[in-house]
């Protein structure tokens, strides 16, 4: 078991700095100040359709760093697997871990496996660490969530919940997965196109606990308001399907493969116009803005499209375990 | 459950780097080159005479940088939890993780948890990564395994196989533990009294698979003999005893908190000499030499008190699963 998981790491993710032998890797680092970050992985079911908990583990980090905002330059990677894991389920979650990085252009520079009794690690664990360079100047004041004032805008570079809807669908076993993916994916290039923007306050990739979650870290911190337009929020229809069946909340449901900013108007235009000359930013959207709070706590709006309003609560309790 | 592990954490291991609420930490660091490395802990049990896991995932990443050679400046922290571990342990766990942390100097700034049904995490299992700055010139061409000659010298910073023999006695619960603790401990002022020494050609920890397991990595990678000298191998008495009744052997089990170097004859006297200031160190000495090998493969030669010898073979398998 052990040989084998070691020579199906080393094949896979085989680059000049992994040395599968060593206990620490030394890399060159064009940057004396660094962004690290990591994330622990435990999704259930391990592959579902549009990835696996290998793909997400390297994307979910990557986009750690780039909404920092950073360039993700090095990675670790540790997995727990339990006995009695076949082969071949281990070979296609580091083989995506392998081609996720390289996609990504981070070299995973170091690891560590763990082996413990069948039962204790759904399978696998994966947690990745990573390290990157900041993109926007030197710890820019310009930019974070207590620079948002009256005015900015929200945007979303693309369809909320597709990860959520996904995952839960895979785990419920209905066998009708439709044309629902996960929108897992590396949202570096999306950042990358607009992080050095003026006028940019604040970016994040709505993981758990989704758009309303980071809505609502958004209202809090700033003190402001958040008012969303449920018209011009982009989900799928499938997604709608799925959340009637199975009674969840788009808005609450993960997303792995999108960002949402917070701008000034005017870098609100510039960062669609750029989200939509991608592939992965042509559902891009201005979705709400941000207006000044006169009376009580801060929160989070959503006008509705009879004309109503919604309020999006925080989540008092984790609503979906083990997506992600 | 959730609020009430981000309070703990927050207590245990605030820090100016850490802030729990962001996905990611911007630090400054003084260097263009880094060592990294990771290492995931499931040891049963989570707490054992000498230490606990959160003591060892601090320390076990801590000298894998040590032994780079490099000084530690950064951790990652990832708690992989189970539903129905008691809050008290949770919190010795993590106290344990701060007060390692704060005693190595490091510092940790960035970190994830995860919340997994009751029984698939052995409890609680920890995962650190670690970023250190090189501390022996940049990638030092006369430090690696591949520069050990023939009459070098094999020394041990103290006595072998407490930290395994510590371990399986509490696993057994004998409720005999004695006198023995794990050495669980922070090699780097072991370290860092030494790496800049010329004449110094390899460190590194013997934790898994103890000091055979390295004995045959030197053995293997530099093409010489290893020939160990029983006599002079420290080992305390309760550790022999222990070996004895569970039927373990000592060159086999785990340190966790001392260093094996190899280095000219020259150079060890200087290192036995600085060693022999630290507490730490106040056991440590010269176990062997390095040897051409003439025939056949190079091998790991033990020369017992009998005046016989013993092949220390690699292992085959894991000999004590889950005791880092």
């Amino acid at each position: 078991m052990r040989a084998l998981i070691e020579e199906v790491i080393a094949e896979e993710l085989d680059n000049p700095s992994l040395d599968v032998k060593s206990d620490a890797a030394i890399v060159d680092f064009e940057s004396e100040r660094l962004v690290m970050t990591t994330d622990g992985f435990t999704v259930q079911p391990l592959v579902f359709p549009g990835g696996s908990i290998g793909k997400l583990a390297v994307c979910g980090t990557v986009n750690d760093l780039a909404v920092a905002p950073a360039k993700p330059v090095y990675l670790s990677l540790n997995v727990i697997v339990e006995e009695g894991v076949t082969i071949e389920l281990f070979q296609r979650v580091i083989h995506d871990v392998g081609e996720s990085a390289r996609e990504a252009e981070v070299r995973i520079v170091t690891g560590d496996t763990k082996v413990v009794p069948k039962g204790q690690a759904g399978g696998i664990y994966l947690v990745t660490t990573g390290v990157g360079i900041p993109s926007r100047g030197s710890g820019a004041s310009d930019f974070g969530i207590e620079t948002i004032v009256d005015g900015d805008r929200l945007l979303i570079s693309g369809p909320i919940g597709d990860h959520g809807a996904a995952v839960m669908l895979a785990r419920e076993e209905f066998g009708l997965s439709g044309n629902l993916r996960s929108d897992c994916a590396n949202i570096f290039p999306l950042v990358n196109s607009i992080s050095d923007l003026d006028g940019l306050r604040f970016l994040r990739d709505p993981t758990r606990g989704g758009l309303a979650t980071v809505a609502n870290e958004v209202s809090k911190c700033s003190g402001m308001n958040v008012i969303l337009e449920e018209s011009l929020v982009p989900i799928r229809p499938e997604v709608r399907s799925v959340c009637e069946i199975l009674g969840f909340d788009p808005y609450y449901l993960a997303c792995e493969g999108r960002v949402l900013a917070v701008a000034s108007p005017e870098a609100s235009d510039i960062i669609l116009s750029h989200w939509r000359t991608l592939e992965q930013g042509a559902q891009a959207a201005c979705i709400g803005e941000i207006a000044v709070n006169e009376i009580g706590n801060s929160l989070v709006r959503l006008t509705t499209n009879l004309g109503g309003e919604r309020i999006l609560d925080e989540l008092e309790q984790e609503p979906l375990p083990r997506i992600c």
